[in-house]
């Protein structure tokens, strides 16, 4: 099986120009931010995938298939207070936060609502027997992004595909290319889940409350100058059709000067450009913002902790709730594959054995017993070769990959050792594809990571099974999917390695069949 | 009255902030043509108005009832051949295109059906007492562009008025703001028309006719190198919304390379990226492309007439037709001014003195009677100020205003000034607006151009009043609309003059109102 198809200059020539057109016309773009002006700003098309790269079709089925029993467990997880302070109770970021919840606590909590808008990422692991699985990289619950380009891309494929855009080109007579289908191609609904699931938390809140405020709205907090607007935007612009004001500000000056809490605890939004009009009461905040350590110490971002609390203390139901941002930490997802662990909060053996065969090999760094051994693991130079090191909190990018971690570590004082978790490397089969992006044209291996959205909204509820009561839970039709070249540890579209994409489904016989004609290639 | 409404520094601020994201996502960009590489290409926002720009409710009523007739009409000249021919037998690149309908006519015509996409423009005159009229600027029949743009802005204009956008800031005491609503902001459906246009046209034409074809499809002739692909792209995408297969090709190489005729004439395309497959049967030829002489008389250029030819022989409806091309020259909207013209193509006198009163003075410069009479008023240096020159032709650009006729005069050879046509100078009152572009962004008086767009299919028929039967005449609520500051001559936005707009709607009392602010402040 040959996949890409093979395809002559000329249909090259044609699908390089296809796909930047789409891109410039359909928003699948990055501002560059250095030129961004008063009355102008300079955009290019965001790195993208030729072709849809493959994926085993039962494996993309599992991985949707799974992400209830995940939106279960991390709601639980995020309203578990007493486990979730024992397992984060050495990380330093974690303690800023926790002190938030601690702080909101001793007032007490107004809304028992929270909005999960999660995302569970997935690499796929070969074992030298030939089978291939499903991994999770890592569990995120507070500005999951992404999800809007991967649509676009996935729109787009589908456009090309339907053009005939991947027909073989040249039929050659030694392999058989794989001919592309609209039934290879899965539909992403990510924009209008993620705004179905703000909707949700909308219209729990109900009507306003506060007799100062016009109407409700939802607010979203946002990073200032965010090059990347193309994957927030069009969820602003699908609530405006349905006729849900929503605005955004920035943290954190705007948070603190265009917002203010009623004695009541509603919280109030102010349009900066209508001081005389009555404020707006805020349904919803949802976090696109403060999940870098950096946006609550650097100069100036003293306030966002501020920030924080004023929102937290509100009836505003959260988008992630300090609770729910809390369990994005890795050390969650390291302490959470503790054998043992997850029958505490999943009472079906099934779900908890269908989400453990998910998981990578994961060890604290700190001195437990299996801390020390996954120390020793790691200062190894010929065992460490398997893993990753990554620090609790960074959604990506800071990660030290194998032979490099016994000198990071040898670097770094050993008090802060435990601040990481160390993850045996996902051995990624390569498939063939073309990426396309600023930086060049790139044909050759790559590798995938697929991202399931998790869209819920849950009620703590001292009464229910886990303290949740999970009151929407949309169907996980929604997804990123990115893809990078095989020779590249880190995966971030926006800072330039790898590229979206959407999965070509195949069996998975056909998949390892044309893993193994691309190591020969 | 007072508009645009008083608005605080910070409602400026969000303003353009949600404006740029706005184009951003929704493709409202133009492409940065030297920065197009391989694997990307730099994109800014087209020019856009900040506010929709004041327009009398009435007059852009009138505009629109008008094009019925205008469609029916220049329908009608473009198959009178007898008086086109006397019309422009004196022009060039006339004569150019003339000459390939007589290479066709003698062949034999083998399509009887021609689709018009035309769009009449439209400035405000106001005279001396007061009162505003509208009145012809041009009218044009190939390529018609702008149409997607201000489809795009007025969507735009629509969504920042709902989201309040538009409210006053600041009310002030002297002038009553006026408060924007959703009323005053007429939809644009241009996108949707033209495809629907397109669509018809490839309805009429049927199944495929050759063996040799597949299936049938559309075909868009258009420019290389284009810059501004956001006016061309998205028809093309709503069409194979439609599944029917589109296919760009560049004039010239790519028209012939790519195209053949059969025998009994059907248009064939041969998709350059798959050479092996069969090829498609061209339905509809659309022409962005083939306006302008250059197209025909550059360096490798020799071959544009040759592919006119081939596509004007075949049975593929065109759009335009040469002969419909023909009616967009300058010299037919001068001597369709010519009293009692009219009444040869529009037997209604009430719908010939309609179309009248949107006439300027319109003189030709050749040395009839009339000719004569616009050459005085063109040499004289107080006379000219009041008419501009323009040449047959061009859509906009190589235009001589005023004052600065006389001098370009003496210096073109008088034997070429019958190229040339003189109409008088329209008189926009002036409102206020604020234009954003990548030149910057401009605060003051504004002068806007109406355009209104006519999709129709008609008929050559020999028993048909004025030898044309009207199959396809869709309802004119497509628009583009233009503005630029009122210092400026010419109006191009994607040239750098003027910004795409979209009208807000008042009656004619507070429009001349705000004209009267507008000169006080």
């Amino acid at each position: 099986m040959e996949y890409p198809p093979p395809f002559s200059d000329s249909q090259l020539e044609d699908l390089v120009s296809d796909i930047k057109d789409w891109q410039i016309t359909h928003g699948s773009l990055l501002k560059l931010v250095n030129t961004d002006q008063d009355s102008t700003v300079l955009t290019h098309p965001v790195g993208a995938c030729l072709f849809p790269t493959l994926f085993p079709k039962e494996l993309f089925e599992q991985a949707l298939g799974l992400q209830k029993v995940y939106n279960k467990l991390y709601a639980r997880v995020a309203e578990d207070e007493e486990w979730l302070y024992e397992t984060l109770k050495d990380d330093e970021f974690a303690r800023i936060l926790w002190d938030i919840h601690e702080e909101v606590k001793k007032e007490g909590y107004v809304q028992d609502h929270t909005l999960g808008i999660f995302r569970s990422d997935y690499m796929l692991d070969a074992n030298p027997a030939g089978q291939v699985k499903l991994k999770q990289v890592e569990f995120n619950t507070i500005s999951c992004a992404g999800g809007i380009h991967s649509n676009l891309i996935s729109d787009m494929h589908r456009c090309l595909q339907r053009r005939g855009a991947y027909l073989p080109a040249v039929p050659i007579d030694t392999t058989t290319p794989i001919n592309l289908s609209a039934s290879h191609l899965p539909p992403s609904h990510t924009l209008s889940t993620v705004t179905a699931g703000l909707i949700a938390a909308h219209t729990i809140y109900g009507p306003r409350k506060s007799p100062a405020a016009e109407q409700t709205c939802i607010l979203f907090v946002v990073q200032p100058r965010n090059f990347n607007i193309a994957d927030e935007r069009p969820i602003e612009y699908a609530l405006w059709d349905q006729n849900i004001p929503t605005f955004r500000v920035e943290l954190t000056p705007e948070v603190l000067a265009h917002t203010s809490l009623t004695p009541t605890r509603e919280l109030l939004y102010h349009p900066p450009s209508r001081p005389a009009a009555a404020p707006l009461e805020v349904s919803v905040v949802y976090f696109r913002a403060g999940f870098e350590p950096e946006e609550y110490s650097g100069p100036g971002c003293g306030d966002a902790r501020e920030a924080r609390v004023r929102v937290e203390l509100s009836k505003a139901v959260k988008c992630p709730s300090i609770l729910s941002h809390l369990i994005t930490f890795k050390k969650v997802q390291q302490a959470l594959a503790i054998p043992g662990v997850l029958r505490q909060f999943l009472s079906s053996s099934g779900e908890a054995v269908a989400i453990t065969n998910t998981f990578a090999r994961l060890y604290p760094m700190d001195t437990s017993v299996a801390g020390l051994e996954a120390r020793k693991l790691a200062m190894d130079e010929e065992a460490s070769e398997g893993y990753v090191l990554k620090p609790s909190l960074e959604g990506g990018g800071h990660n030290v990959y194998g032979s490099s971690i016994p000198a990071f570590l040898t670097c770094t004082p050993e008090e802060t050792w435990s601040r990481y978790i160390l993850m045996s490397k996902i051995a990624s089969p390569n498939v063939q594809n073309l990426l396309m992006s600023p930086q060049g044209l790139y044909k050759g291996p790559v590798i995938s990571e697929l991202g399931v959205f998790g869209v819920c909204l849950w009620r703590r509820s001292a009464e229910s099974e886990g303290r949740v009561e999970m009151v929407e839970d949309k169907e996980p039709c929604c997804w990123s999917f990115k893809t990078k070249s095989a020779g590249v540890d880190e995966m971030s579209v926006v800072k330039g390695y790898g590229c979206f994409d959407s999965p070509a489904l195949v069996d998975n016989d056909v998949f390892m069949a044309c893993c193994r004609d691309g190591e020969q290639s």
